[in-house]
């Protein structure tokens, strides 16, 4: 009997507030480039104040992933915190109106913290560097996983930002047994490499034991297995993971599963927004898996979701993957 | 002595929602095409949740233009109505973040109303189909309008859609009063037929003792003197204004003054997203007058900053107007 969710992500919620910024920027106001840091309210009001004028789309790493999932027919639910606030409203109505389910409760209204949100600072080059504020996202506890939804889902995914928080760990270990318990398969994304660092050994010990698809680029996988070998780090994750999804930027992505490896090219495309990138890579990859395609197939349906990904501002898909899907030969 | 402000916007401080949808979805949903409608919030909320995927982004009719002229280097300011919500905070940091000056107080936290906000439904063929939920917005009273700063403005602008709500004849009354003592000019756009068809009297008023400038589209002008004839509407506007810009779609835009009339083709664009496409004209049209261009030339840079508004999603303006302007020879 088909489960009622083929996957169930777990991550911060999240708004992004999406500006196009000068390189100069960035110096300017101590944002370091091409990666997340986590701010406090203080800091995430200052900054908001020196952007320019911005644009909100809901984000979240996992969530996007969930959203693309449910752009492809997948059927998909998310698991994350917001408050009942208008920011929360937008971040539930855009989840629900791609097609997947969202339940969490939102935080009450006197909650001290509002729905997360992450200033995308997107410089001329298209790369963007992230200041998030976690607000209630990171207050995501136990009590917030519904162990018969993750024991009804094939897949969970796990994002690896979501590790930050105080009762996260707790609240992941009660979803992996609720899921694995009932035959179902985990994967987890490692999200950046300082999120690596933060978090490197509660990483090892749930890839470990729990995690049958690891999905990281190659700056998180090297920064797990603390190496700057990039072979040497895959041959460490294809050793201790069933299945591993490695992107490497502009050259495409490996997924390697027992002994064997395959490689898919990157699409081209012109980069106008890289937020969601490995977002997409991971939807179009667990679409392909869900539908059981083989790996160069699943592997290759997650560079061409991340390519369009990358062509517009904002990390929720814009055009149609199934027709993409179907131009490219992989519907 | 030159005053503090070019020109001072006053309008309908709204947030804008804005989702693509198939055509089929405004009959399914009784959204009228084409036009702008208010609603009450119940029929907001029902709408809100029947919508795809949104985005986000700051709107409301003056304050677009007041945005575009700022984008343009005038000196503006913007009189509006948001609360102490989160999407007040995003319609305030999007119009300051743009260079121009905000100053109105909003509505405090306990106010039964929200922030105001217009879901933008984009068809396939770049139409917009509006639904308004003024919210706070038509709470504009004349305690927000500050009289030294009107007659500290070379021109106020008044927006159309602000003749709907409560107190909002009062509040103009009173702006007008103070820009025209102290020898400012009163600029005034239609907005929207339906609009003049609810104020047409108040509209006619106000044209005939206080307004230097009326901005209007064909539809709006018709209506306004209530002839299908736009020859007859545009000779009734040029007896009684000072000076009247008519657009006329895809065939550009008319300037009158006196006895003289100009006309500037359209600049050729792909319509993304219409939205914001006469406030943009408007923009444009008063960057010329301020700089003291001549008639075809303020013309054609509202007609080249129409062009711009309507080429992407959303109606604040996301490319160098100044480069365009500079690329078109009228910089």
């Amino acid at each position: 009997m088909s489960k009622t969710y083929q996957v169930v992500g777990v991550g911060n919620a999240i708004v992004d507030v999406i500006s196009r910024v000068r390189e100069e920027f960035l110096t300017e106001h101590a944002v370091e480039r091409g990666i997340m840091q986590l701010v406090g309210r203080d800091r995430a009001v200052e900054l908001y104040s020196s952007m320019g004028v911005a644009r909100e789309v809901s984000g979240g790493s996992a969530a996007n992933t969930i959203a693309g999932l449910a752009a492809l027919g997948v059927r998909t639910a998310y698991v994350g915190k917001v408050k009942d606030d208008q920011l929360g409203a937008i971040f539930a109505h855009d989840l629900r109106a791609q097609g997947a389910g969202f339940d969490t409760p939102p935080a009450p209204r006197d909650h001290p913290h509002e729905t997360g949100r992450c200033m995308v600072l997107v410089t001329p080059d298209g790369e963007r560097s992230m200041s998030t504020y976690l607000g209630v996202s990171e207050f995501l506890s136990p009590a917030d996983i519904d162990e018969a939804q993750m024991a009804d889902a094939e897949w969970i995914f796990l994002e690896g930002y979501r590790f930050d928080g105080p009762e996260s760990h707790a609240a992941f270990a009660r979803a992996i047994h609720a899921c694995k318990s009932a035959g179902g398969k985990v994967a987890i994304t490692l999200s950046d490499p300082f999120c690596v660092e933060r978090h490197r050994e509660a990483f090892l010990a749930m890839i470990r034991s729990d995690v049958d698809l690891l999905v990281a680029n190659e700056h998180e996988l090297k920064s797990l297995y603390q190496t700057d070998v990039l072979e040497w780090a895959m041959g460490r994750a294809q050793a201790e993971v069933p299945m591993t999804a490695c992107t490497v930027g502009a050259r495409g992505a490996f997924l390697m599963s027992g002994g064997r490896r395959v490689h898919a090219t990157a699409m081209p495309a012109r980069v106008v927004d890289a937020t969601g990138a490995g977002d997409l890579f991971a939807a179009g990859l667990l679409h392909g898996l869900t539908a059981g395609r083989d790996m160069l197939t699943a592997t290759r349906m997650g560079c061409i979701a991340a390519a369009e990904i990358i062509s517009h501002i904002g990390a929720r898909p814009e055009e149609d993957l199934r027709r993409i899907f179907a131009q490219e030969g992989v519907a």
